[in-house]
């Protein structure tokens, strides 16, 4: 046996600090845990942060230094649709702006089960819409979101390329949960292993969100069985150890066979969403800085 | 109607060329078509060029100005383990070389019917064996290859990893063919748009190479269904318009399902083993910049 690597060592740190308390139980509950966890990582002291109201629903702008205000990450933050805030996801956020050199703007969507489907895609397209009316061009944005927030994110490029809209450069998913069906074989393959994501949890988060009225392929809510044609170029990232692994793998077949331009980066024994912990963590550092080459790649820097 | 862009009359133009003869027929022929198309892109003037003999298998060094001397990609041609040659994928490889920094070598290995499975894989080893006894550090070599080529790469790497080797840097494998038992979905899903492969040829290339006591899912020749734990870095490029895209999309789920880091890329619009015609097609010189960013990134430079 050989000693753990500096990586091993700190991904055990990450999953210790998950597991150092009992799972949470109920809404409120859970939603206090994600802020808690991220919170535990303070933002940059050279990030500049403002909040902004968006039709009623708080958004933040952050911008590190040398990035460029006019560019743009608008980011959907994870958490079931039940859970997480522009709290929770503050380190990703800022730290992925940074990375891409680009203003970002975090949106708190509407939460179910008090606010169901179709009110987090409701407020998505509307920071869009306040985006594109404050004169930032489509290609001078990219989309981005985790777990839920990366549904939200193909779900929005889906509607935006319906309703013929400019699009936006690129898309960026992290360990983006994109069936409500539940059919991935990594929801088995990989329970033992993922600290965070299990079957139940994820079927009493879905069963919040949805309506009686619609389906749980609904390719609104499904995005991995929507037409992906027309998407703009896709960046999927995802960890080993994670049961929505085959929710990534699968998107990515799909999406490339519908002509998509896709990156799938799939990073070895990483967790559910592992780059909010990039403070502590080389390979959340380093899966941020891969974004945001794709992201400045993609809008021409 | 929008004009094609210049991407679509490019890659229309490699489709003409592709088309302008009826599909070769017999081994011979085969082996001969392949050469002249490889040999329509001559290989850049400032390119040297190197023959050298591995225990009687011919093969071919080459480095582009400015690459390291010390640092090779080693790469396995295409054609169905029947044909292609040093020749045949000059212009690929070369290319290759100069966009990672390395001096390349390039396998005649022997080929299908004369030579069945195992010989091409001897002859791979052979090859490996023959760059670690010339001195050069595996952690400064990258495997590739294309097609079949991806199949022996693919297979080599596993082998190292059986019998305790170092391991090479990173692997590269362009529209791998992993699966000899043609289980792929897009084997007929892109039927229609692929206009090289096509599932009568698989069996007949396939049939060529396997002795009649080897099965068609035997892990040495379909990689897809060999335990890929422990593996290097791979990149996987593949076009959307090729019937073996499920070869790569499954491999890259698999892979990272075994904690393999994987990158997947998948082409819009491009066909089987595109790089070959990158000196007119910006989309194949794309792939290898692409290709060459992640060989040099793994090699530490």
């Amino acid at each position: 046996m050989s000693a753990p690597s500096k990586g091993e060592s700190e991904i055990a740190a990450i999953r210790a600090m998950l597991g150092a308390k009992p799972r949470p139980v109920g809404w409120q509950e859970r939603r206090q845990r994600i802020e808690e966890v991220g919170a535990a990582t303070p933002v940059a002291a050279d990030v500049a942060l403002e909040t902004v109201s968006i039709g009623g629903i708080d958004a933040e702008w952050s911008i590190a230094p040398g990035s460029d205000p006019g560019r743009v990450l608008l980011f959907f933050h994870g958490g079931g649709y039940c859970s997480g805030s522009i709290l929770s996801h503050r380190a990703l956020v800022t730290e992925a702006g940074r990375a891409a050199e680009v203003r970002t703007l975090a949106v708190n969507y509407r939460l179910a089960p008090e606010h169901p489907f179709p009110a987090a895609l409701d407020d998505a397209l509307a920071a869009w819409r306040f985006l594109r009316q404050a004169g930032v061009a489509a290609h001078d944005i990219v989309l981005g979101g985790d777990s839920a927030g990366g549904g939200i994110t193909l779900s929005l490029l889906c509607r935006l390329r319906d309703t013929g809209d400019a699009l936006p450069a690129c898309g960026w998913l992290i360990s983006p949960w994109t069936d409500l069906t539940l059919s991935g074989e990594t929801l088995a393959s990989k329970d033992a292993v993922d600290p965070l994501i299990h079957r139940a949890y994820l079927a009493e988060l879905r069963d919040a969100y949805l309506p009686e009225d619609v389906d749980q392929n609904d390719p609104r809510v499904s995005p991995l069985f929507a037409d992906l044609a027309g998407l703009p170029p896709l960046l999927i990232q995802v960890g080993s150890d994670e049961t929505l692994l085959s929710d990534a793998t699968r998107l990515a077949a799909a999406a490339g066979a519908a002509d998509v331009a896709v990156t799938l980066e799939i990073w070895p024994h990483m967790i559910h969403a592992w780059p909010l912990w990039n403070a502590r963590l080389a390979a959340g550092r380093a899966a941020l800085a891969e974004a945001g080459a794709f992201m400045r790649r993609h809008m021409g820097r």
